[in-house]
């Protein structure tokens, strides 16, 4: 079966207590919405620091989130001198300490991971496609990179489209884009 | 059969000529020796430039050869503005422009690439191996996000011992180290 493909670079998500620490009363705007129904590119962009290095004009996603989180390849954490674990959205154990700096000031805490592969897909979809019961699915890009990605996580709500996402070290890696038709099955 | 992987970051070629022209009559070092027998990782780091960007550091990998070129990831590509193609070493065809930046001088040729994924090896080893005849094979990577790369391009030389290349956005992307061993295998 055919599923979208969206690549995420490296991004951030905030509370709103944090994201008054770090933008005051700005008022969060929306530059792009994303497949995820709901989801958004906002206009804010923070930086992420760590002893080693700090990088500029990382994206806050919306809308505001339950959990202060910063995504990033794994490219990315060799850069910042990390070694996030991955993990589910949300799933902070073993998250390793970066500070991210606003406008109007900057927290640190313990919310930067490897985000998983994961396929958005709701119930309906679910039932359809036959993955009901299956927790993992794998993917197939084609091109000059062959490349079969597997323990992709499947993440159900009823909110959600059908969409892999991939970080930018697996979809560069295999010369993958966002928007592209990838083929997904069951190992 | 297992072989061993080595991770490539970007890294520079230099003709003799290129290299007089970046570093003058400074002498070549040593700073460690590559798997590949008589490659190193030498002692100069040059930057890379183009319009949009200049990577620093990038270093100088020896000895000098009969070509000048730079391979990166798609990742850093992106960081660059480029869209370079996916090559052999030494192919050139379509590279794109970029600029070598040493402590005596600079130049700018077409000589930027991505490298294809490739497995060194020798023609005992390909014999041993039942790799005669065989143009590409595949790697396994084993872990929490596994991986399967396939057009791994076979690259043979009496000098070669057996090593597979891949590029930091694939190795990257499947958490895969240097100096571990993987799983090969013909489709």
């Amino acid at each position: 079966m055919k599923v979208l493909l969206g690549i995420s670079n490296k991004h951030v998500h905030l509370t709103e207590e944090d994201y008054k620490v770090l933008f005051g009363d700005e008022p969060l705007g929306i530059v792009k919405e994303l497949v995820q129904p709901g989801q958004f590119s906002s206009d804010k962009k923070v930086s992420i620091k760590t002893e080693k290095r700090t990088l500029d004009n990382v994206r806050l996603l919306g809308p505001l989130r339950s959990y202060t989180q910063v995504e990033v390849s794994r490219t990315d954490s060799f850069a910042l001198g990390l070694n996030p674990p991955m993990r589910n959205s949300g799933d902070l154990e073993g998250a390793e300490i970066i500070t991210i700096i606003g406008p109007k000031g900057e927290v640190t805490k313990p919310c930067c991971i490897l985000a998983n592969r994961h396929l958005h897909i709701n119930p309906t979809q679910r039932q359809e496609l036959g993955l009901v019961g299956i927790d993992k699915v794998c993917a197939r890009i084609d091109g000059v990179k062959q490349t079969v990605f597997e323990d992709i996580y499947i993440k159900e709500d009823p909110n959600f489209t059908l969409e892999l996402h991939l970080d930018t070290d697996d979809g560069n890696g295999a010369l993958a884009a966002t928007g592209q038709e990838v083929e997904i099955f069951v190992k």
